[in-house]
């Protein structure tokens, strides 16, 4: 691990925010790492924004209030918006200056593949990454309140480290996975491309007490991409999968290919 | 305009949805376009689902309503969920096949350069997308309720007839913005990539009638990016905006250096 602390002038102030809301045990944890490391701010969701995408509160007021005691070690904000909102509110109202990095989770559930399109805990590493602060999302595969998150607390390190001291190529943020493992078991972290894969709803239809139908959003995650260089590989087999995120969905490749199209004929 | 009608076996099945609500004068544009092309099958949010990026409701129930008449000419239903969820709800529960295309508007406000990232219109897009269905989100920049779209149906037309007769390349999807202009203004369609551009937050902070302090969020788009292929450049000099987005978010020119990192020590 590179020795960080002693080529900083100061220690880095670092934004910690979730999906899960503020109470969750996943962030908790995060919060206890990242107070070895720098001066520590919470700005989290006051309750669980799972799925909320890059959701922000356009059409409706936001409220944001200080949950810390004066004399706490770790100031705290518990705020009413999306993940999204809350790293606006930090970096905007709260915060006077701007955070070295921002980290969001730890999730209780996966968000590597095209779980990182849904997830509220990518869209706030992502909304610091547009407001061009280093970010990262961590996540571990295990949906469970009582997840055993002590087994992943030197690689959330190790990486943190990595990226305060190497910095992060421009308009780039981390998506970062654990597997379900011992930490005996796990193989190390892994550089990863997010694998191609989707989920096949199987909405539970059911009839309310007033023979009204509703729907529960369910389903099956399927991925038919056999790459080894995939996220979804790496932790089926046992590594820590780091995939590099951007924020530019321009599909380059299919520029030319859309040159040929007649639009103005 | 490519003669498409002419060289299919049938007409070709069309969702359409949008983000500001089943009512909006945009949706109902849309729908009078396509049903010109092909059949018409409406699923969309029942209120305004602006700014709710990729959200999916996970942690709730869904709600989706048959709201035409039996014998209309189009059958719609009305959801209670956000964009992606009725693209979901559409393909699984509702249409008794795979639709050939997926239309997401006409939205009311621009949603070029990093707007997509935050648009419930292009999530519906991007949704289809997800799901193998070409798909294809237009907005107009004015978000006047009384905006005239008639200006834009023959843009819009010649966009669909363009898909549906070349097809799109795998895992891409369109995201097409209109200039707030009269139509002999518009000078034709340009393909781009999305400018690089943020919102720099100005957040309106206002104390409730019980002394509790709240925020609206507000704030201005600023861009820097001066590239004249870009969506910004092509709307601000009369040019439809036509930038192919992907969902696999890798930045994969930068994991070449992110394997230089210290990971593994």
């Amino acid at each position: 691990m590179l020795n960080f602390t002693l080529t900083m002038q100061k220690k880095p102030l670092i934004l910690v925010t979730n999906d899960d809301g503020i109470t969750a045990p996943g962030i908790r944890t995060l919060i206890n790492i990242m107070k070895t490391i720098g001066d520590v701010v919470v700005v989290a969701p006051d309750s669980p924004q799972s799925g909320m995408g890059h959701a922000i509160t356009v059409d409706s007021t936001l409220h944001c209030d200080k949950v810390s005691k004066n004399n706490a070690e770790i100031i705290e904000y518990s705020c009413s918006g999306t993940p999204a909102d809350c790293v606006k509110l930090a970096v905007h109202e709260i915060l006077d200056r701007r955070p070295d990095l921002c980290v969001s989770g730890i999730n209780h559930g996966s968000n590597s593949s095209i779980n990182v399109i849904y997830s509220g805990t990518m869209s706030a590493a992502i909304e610091a990454g547009i407001e061009g602060i280093p970010a990262i999302g961590f996540s571990l595969l295990d949906y469970n309140w009582d997840a055993d998150f002590s087994q992943i607390e030197d690689y959330i390190k190790t990486i943190v480290i990595n990226l305060l001291s190497s910095g992060l190529p421009n308009d780039v943020v981390l998506n970062v996975n654990f597997p379900k493992l011992k930490k005996e078991n796990i193989k190390g972290i892994k550089v990863c491309r997010q694998a191609k894969g989707n989920w096949v709803e199987d909405f539970d239809k059911r009839v309310s007490p007033m023979g009204k139908d509703y729907y529960w959003l369910s389903g099956k995650f399927v991925s038919s991409d056999k790459g080894e260089d995939t996220d979804i590989w790496a932790l089926e087999n046992g590594y820590v999968s780091l995939v590099p995120c951007q924020f530019d969905l321009t599909a380059h490749h299919t520029l030319q290919k859309l040159n040929t199209w007649k639009l103005n004929d």
